[in-house]
């Protein structure tokens, strides 16, 4: 199994605190990572097929602080298809003038849907599969980019169809918003004034967010298992898809 | 104006002489850079919006020895677009399982064409327009993956509307090869045995490529002006197209 990292935030905010308490996951992850940064409308993906523990570009990742609102990030551990660059999550493609990111933890068993559009892996994962089905069905759905209500409702009747083929713990940005979907395990936790102190789950670090904020900042991280220990982290239901748009879940 | 630099080897052969020399020219076209590395049939792409000479990415670039058989790189000097991630070449787009990389030097007058396929433009250069078009173009011509040799007929025929509208200096390259157009100012050069010392036009290195390289090694070099003061470099003619294959151009 794979993890996961997504962050969405109101105001462009640096991802080096939650990435190194990430990237310290990577010993059993070793098969490669990867993390997409939006800026406004462009994107900067990062991707190794070294571990995130000894990659020089994580090593970038982790000293340089690209600020973002909208962050993507996966260690990998493969199920599916070699290790390899075209395997490394996530993946990117363009419609409608947009960029869409998108990373997988799961398996999909026999998984292989009927791709007659725009969009065809480049690798061999059932990963890019369902995402170049996800893009081909938003594609026949909508003529333009629909509002973030629009794309949540098809995004709600696409997602269970892949979802029915096995464990789909995933995640979709545009830039604009961040859709994850959990099968099994998934948490999210939104930071907001009056910020607080908290220290990493895996690594002896502490950071004070009141520091680093002004009080309107707020930001959603959602991760396969909560990153610190002295937060609440609420954890998704199976099932259950969450859209986050400026920093906090959609109702 | 910007600078493109390309290189297509029948090995994986790291750039980091080349980019050095390339990116002590973004003094002058100081509005990003970027740079794509295939690696089989996936790409590396980093994009800045600052300068080479000063972008933490572009020092990562210069430090970390990637292997690559195809590499496009771009320094900006923004003509049409703001100074934007999403106006940075090179630009990636996926058409029939392969990613595509684009770069352009020039600048296109009044160029609006008709896309009504399934490639669209995420910023608003003339550039990432022309890319869209061509892609949109190519999608129409083969119904999966051609030859080499087809690929250069149908870009034979599409690349001169394009360049009808300006100053067209542009690089594909698909990780099987590099097309490179040249409207105005455009040099290549093959590297093989018996290798040489060279040394670099704008800068004190000088690298002897006999040390680093085995005699089957093949590397061609295409920049917009040549990087080296003691090689032999070819000009392109004016409306002039070639296409490079394992290091060397296809005749």
């Amino acid at each position: 199994m794979c993890q996961l990292l997504g962050m969405n935030a109101n105001t462009p905010t640096d991802v080096m605190f939650s990435f190194t308490g990430f990237a310290t996951r990577a010993e059993e992850h070793k098969d490669g990572f990867g993390i997409a940064f939006f800026e406004d409308k462009g994107v900067r993906l990062f991707v190794d097929t070294s571990s995130a523990r000894e990659s020089p570009v994580a090593e970038m990742v982790r000293r340089y602080p690209i600020r973002s609102e909208n962050i993507v990030a996966h260690i990998r551990k493969a199920t599916q298809g070699r290790v390899a660059l075209e395997n490394t999550h996530p993946f990117v493609r363009e419609l409608w003038g947009r960029y869409w990111v998108f990373a997988h933890n799961g398996d999909l068993k026999n998984y292989a849907p009927r791709l007659h559009g725009a969009f065809r892996p480049v690798g061999n994962t059932d990963s890019e599969r369902a995402f170049c089905w996800l893009m081909q069905e938003l594609a026949k759905s909508h003529a333009s980019v629909p509002s973030i209500a629009e794309l949540t409702a098809t995004l709600a009747e696409l997602v269970p169809q892949v979802a029915a083929h096995g464990v789909f713990n995933a995640m979709l940005d545009n830039g604009q918003a961040l859709w994850a979907h959990c099968s099994t395990q998934l948490h999210h936790i939104v930071r907001q004034h009056p910020f607080a102190r908290a220290s990493l789950q895996d690594d002896d670090v502490t950071v004070d967010f009141a520091q680093q904020t002004s009080p309107r900042d707020r930001v959603a991280v959602v991760v396969t298992e909560p990153l610190t220990k002295d937060e609440q982290w609420h954890a998704f239901a199976p099932g259950e898809m969450r859209v986050f748009v400026d920093g906090a879940p959609l109702a």
